[in-house]
């Protein structure tokens, strides 16, 4: 490569890994363990508890993207890595093996985060989600469509977030839309595959149950393709 | 038009008026899908549920002006358009066709934002709000002039605040003179009549009643002329 | 004055003085009405009523400083314009005469935001807060040794952060500052004595009875003064 | 030094100091006193209380560094003026003796903050915290691990957030982390052995039990090297 000045810079694969890896799992170490810290001073009110959390959740997103982006792009979603490789972004994710890595070390971050967050709140590491969020029950009844529209809501707007921001705003623009999506949509707005596994390992305030859990992505899959979708259609035509 | 280059890449209307219809439908989304979540949880609290409500819809403003600004000028307010066309704002309202269409599709967006929240939450699509908030009662006396009163003030602060933000920042000072009114007006600041209309259609913590929307409309059109009005008289001449 | 052309634009002493009443106006009417709003309903937590209270203060005033500062300066405090004259600043407080017009239409604006908030919440428009917060009390004795010393705190703070601000940050600044003060001060950080007069007509939660008021003001002084002195001590000389 | 433009105001070392004392005073100041009010205020709801010291902290962080930083570089934190000076940082911290004289008044400034909150909240000046936080109990116990795990976590977090911070953006990207790190350690972050210092001299909602100190800073000073050394890992090697 040559030695123009601005790349002269550039990531290592291995640097970039590291990044999606201790990212990811910071993200998931801060929206479990600022929900169980929620849950327990919030004496019941959940509407506290979730104000807390969101509070963290933003805070902690604007800062990962800041700090990380200039590394690996700041992805910590396996739906935004294939996004970005589907549109050809030369930045970071070069190829489909690239994509791969990324997606295996953002789903190793999510459970390390997890667990970090049960090592630093004396709970125990290995656990499991029994928080039902949708899907076939026992008796073999589907529930939860509310659950299913709203994670393909919130993971179509996610993307479309990504997709049209104002360059240097993706940071405030990710961490503000995740907030809102906290409580407008009626699942919380995991928005990521990534997110879905960590918090499937947490039998706490941000948990979901591992049946619920392939609902989840599936639904997450249909609103990347829809938010992809929508912002191609708004995007400029030369003249 | 010529091809220089800051205009090369110039929204169609089509591309204007799907934003306006998207970015109008996920206000209210989160306006009424915040509202509703922040009831569920707040365990009968309304100052928790109105500081949820307040933060959902902040974030979500920013977002919405600073991703669908370039595309349509991010109004979602009737009144918002009005005041632009009355300007002479050739940006994005160049004809008063063109103001109307904007008009149809923000009114649109709104139903479409408070069905969107009913789904998600497992709530009856069409549903028409009970929440009284100042009129003519069944026995003809007229109560609320403070709701009126407040959406006057409300109103006319937003368009004060859209004419005279610096550039650049008018994403960021919307949003936080919403989050400011929602609280220190008595109507917790509707100040757009789109909002009234899918509001309206919500039986929920964000809803009116229909027999009080037409008054809060008209006290919104009282405040936009109040506000371009004020603007008016602190815009410096020319010496 | 020549016509150099970023100079072009000045806005006149009556648009300064509107600017001045309409934004202490807003400013009071903000800390005021939240303050209503917040303790209805906030169900006796006064904490979820203070955390309400100070996002919508936090907000009004950045969003005031911003579409405000190019006119007046947005100091709406009449110690910020001592401050400013006792500076030399040339921009906005050319003369003691001009000082006296400033802090005249800020007090006016004062009762008016406070008169408006009750308009819109249905109150008596004209009342006198009964909120003891120091001072000699029926019984001759003196008490509130601690309001007087945060009010001090809280002023020298403000004046500190007002002459520091890096240049286009003193809206975000001066917001977050009072954002942090009205918990870290025992007197939830009046720090101007416009917002004392205004308050003094509200028996609401932001309140303060007359009899307290003096002593605020008496501190907010020499809080001012220490304020403008540490800050002359970090002023780097030139070598 | 030559007389170059940039470097023609470069701050003394008196007033530099002056700044780390003042600065660090008065972020205990806002850490302990709004955690007094919010105490005060929440009736026993410790997630409201939270909530609000997690505000108060972030806003003042954010205008403490914004205001200081050009004077000292804001560290008001031994760990972070050790790191700066580890890493021959020469703008601020130019020998061991600077760093030695930085974190002295750092300390004082610390106690100063915590008696100055006492002072203002009528509360007795002098005093200690009972607010056990792990170590070895009175039976010679040891508890408390997950506080530790919790304090290297928090420390580690905040230096590579100062180390990779974009320029101009270390004061927002520090105030978020600490807001998001206060929810999702166990600890609610101190991350810094003069907030310890502070806190252990107040007996109050976010004090700290002397018998707990030494095994936080200890877990500080663990996470301050590994934080060091994770930023290392991430910087760009020249090609």
């Amino acid at each position: 490569m040559s030695a123009n000045a601005p790349q002269s810079h550039v990531p290592s694969l291995p640097q970039q890994l590291l990044a999606e890896f201790a990212g990811t799992a910071t993200l998931l170490c801060a929206v479990i363990g600022s929900g169980i810290m929620a849950e327990r001073l919030s004496g019941g009110n959940n509407g506290v508890a979730l104000v807390a959390n969101t509070l963290a959740t933003v805070f902690a997103l604007y800062v990962l993207i800041e700090t990380l982006g200039p590394i690996s792009g700041a992805h910590f979603n396996p739906l935004v890595t294939l996004v970005m490789w589907s549109k050809g972004n030369p930045a970071f994710v070069k190829s489909a093996r690239v994509a791969i890595l990324f997606i295996a070390f953002q789903l190793l971050g999510a459970v390390t985060g997890a667990w970090t967050a049960h090592l630093m709140f004396d709970l125990p590491i290995l656990q499991f989600s029994v928080h039902w969020r949708g899907g076939f029950d026992a008796a073999g009844t589907f529930t939860g469509w509310g659950q299913w529209v709203a994670e393909a809501v919130a993971t179509g707007g996610l993307i479309f977030v990504i997709l049209k921001s104002p360059p240097g705003k993706v940071s405030a623009l990710v961490a503000c839309y995740i907030g809102a999506a906290y409580w407008f949509t009626a699942s919380t707005s995991f928005a990521n595959p990534a997110a879905v596994m960590g918090r499937m390992m947490s039998d706490s305030f941000a948990g979901i149950a591992p049946a619920s859990a392939l609902g989840f992505v599936l639904a997450q899959c249909v609103g990347a393709v829809v938010g992809t979708t929508v912002a191609g259609w708004l995007q400029p035509t030369e003249k």
